[in-house]
């Protein structure tokens, strides 16, 4: 057994020779395709169009749009500190304008090139350093919020998740198997992108876990059978009044999840966005709605009708049992009560 | 403008040279393809594979089934009424076990063969005069049903539907419209099998009526914002209790539509199924997961991964606000009072 491809963002996103690569989940399981990136809008061209996902994720891949910049700056203009900045806010900007439900991608970014020692030469590698930093602190991160989340599994839970809680979920059903807990999980498909099926499902049944997959539309139907006993989804942004904005449907699963008294708990990483003060702040990104109305390209209707695609939700946190983050579980009314806990 | 396809069953499903020709539901709207079938045995998988769906519309279909079993037993075997009462139990068997949760295809086939003269023949003449009847009290049913559903209805109304309601709800919606009453629809795309896609959505759009298509997982969404304010979804059966089972998502939204205070209504056209006194009798028809793993025959999802699909769920009456059948509107906790109202 290896581990899912999915555990380490190395896998899917890396440079070869000073371009970037990122395999396209919107082909996986079935097919390893690699979208090559040779500057940053194609770069924030490949986050638009979801070839990456998730709020960390889209993060670390917007951060090697600025460096492919930075490259680009280095090796065409002159080394004029003035020049060079101006370029790099503007791909920034580009960048950060890509997904704007998620804080990660332009907190990342914002940290970058505030760090940039513009005294020393050598911007790219700086920035480089910085990516890398990152990386190594999500995967940590990842991995602390797994450890806490196998703390609340039960020997013989049935979890449902929703799109793709991000590696944290996979970390945490390893350790809970290491821990000899019998986990069995459900996954719905999570249309129209389809990541709990051909990301999440696939993930979690190459650590030989148990895993059904459901349409988006079954998830009540099998809490009312009594085969859900916890729900775990992700979070693109936590705000500070405890309010979680997450792939659409979370929040209906909430609801449902409410109705039938089972559990249901956000794998929060790295924490709430402290400037986002309330959840009605945060911007839902409203996607083409073309997205809606066509499956594999085939149109599923007539040509009156029109689509609508809000690609995220608002979960408000009287229907969330508990936050887990990688410095411990925090209670979704009290989001602040994070920055009390130990950081490592 | 044209009356939607769906709107009369004589459309897409009727006889041609003693051959039952049914309109494949699956390919619309984008093609019209004719499944024919010989016997009740190609009307048996027909229903069974979803060719055709809706509660009314699979007892019909049904129906000629046994009339093509009959037209068999005349040209082929004797005229010995043992043996055709043998064969058409036989036939009836086969065409009642392909779809367990409604209860309209049951009741019909046992109603059709109950009212065979045997003594007079032309059997198959009688079957086929009992379908013609059946049709058009099913078709008057539907329009009764929307007569009173558009009672409910109110100027600026948009309501969120599943799966596809049958002719009722058009006939609500036009209805509506000749009141001079403007509605809105969203449909939800309801897979696996896209009927809300295919055949709502673009049902109401062919009635000129504005309709937006969204994903099953974007209901609670699109309430929350203020988008929705009324649902209707039919019912494959009505419990006595006033369990409603339909389409596998319906208990999700109902569910959704109570925590926003929406009200929840159910097309019950010809009312509950007084066989069934409580909603925990009704058999949920559990399909091949193969269809939950698949979208347009193309996996979505690693080899390991078991599917789940059950194709209807239970929704319990304290989440439904009212039903609406042909004689009149009833509330769910008392369904009974269905047989104190006036038949037409």
């Amino acid at each position: 057994m290896h581990d899912p491809l999915l555990m380490d963002i190395n896998h899917t996103v890396f440079l070869r020779d000073e371009s970037l690569v990122i395999v396209d989940r919107r082909c996986l399981p079935s097919m390893i395709v690699e979208v090559v990136c040779n500057d940053y809008e194609a770069v924030a061209r490949a986050i638009e169009e979801m070839v990456v996902q998730g709020a960390g994720d889209i993060a670390v891949t917007a951060g090697y749009g600025l460096y492919l910049a930075a490259i680009y700056i280095e090796s065409h203009s002159t080394s004029k500190v003035d020049e060079a900045k101006k370029l790099l806010l503007t791909a920034r900007e580009r960048l950060v304008a890509t997904r704007p439900t998620g804080f990660h991608l332009n907190a990342l970014l914002g940290r970058m090139l505030e760090k940039i020692d513009w005294e020393q030469s050598g911007w790219s590698d700086q920035l480089l350093a910085s990516i890398n930093r990152t990386i190594s602190k999500q995967q940590l991160c990842s991995e602390l919020t797994g450890k806490w989340g196998a703390t609340i599994l039960e020997d013989g839970d049935c979890i449902l998740t929703h799109c793709f809680p991000g590696a944290g979920l996979l970390f945490m059903l390893s350790q809970a198997r290491d821990q000899k807990k019998r986990i069995q999980v459900i996954s719905t498909e999570t249309r129209p992108y389809l990541q709990g099926a051909r990301l999440t499902a696939w993930s979690v049944s190459e650590l030989e876990i148990p895993v059904t997959l459901i349409t988006d539309n079954m998830a009540a139907y099998c809490m009312s059978c009594g085969m859900v006993t916890k729900v775990f989804t992700a979070a693109d942004r936590i705000a500070m009044d405890g309010t979680i904005a997450n792939k659409v449907g979370t929040f209906q699963l909430a609801i449902a999840a409410a109705y039938h008294h089972i559990p249901f708990y956000i794998l929060g990483y790295g924490g709430p966005d402290r400037r986002c003060q309330v959840g009605k702040e945060i911007i839902i990104e409203i996607r083409d709605s073309e997205e809606v109305l066509s499956i594999n390209g085939i149109k599923t209707t007539g040509e009156k009708v029109k689509g609508f695609y809000p690609a995220f939700d608002l979960t408000p946190p009287e229907l969330v049992d508990a936050i887990i983050t990688d410095r411990g579980i925090i209670a979704p009314g009290e989001v602040n009560t994070y920055w009390s806990l130990p950081a490592y």
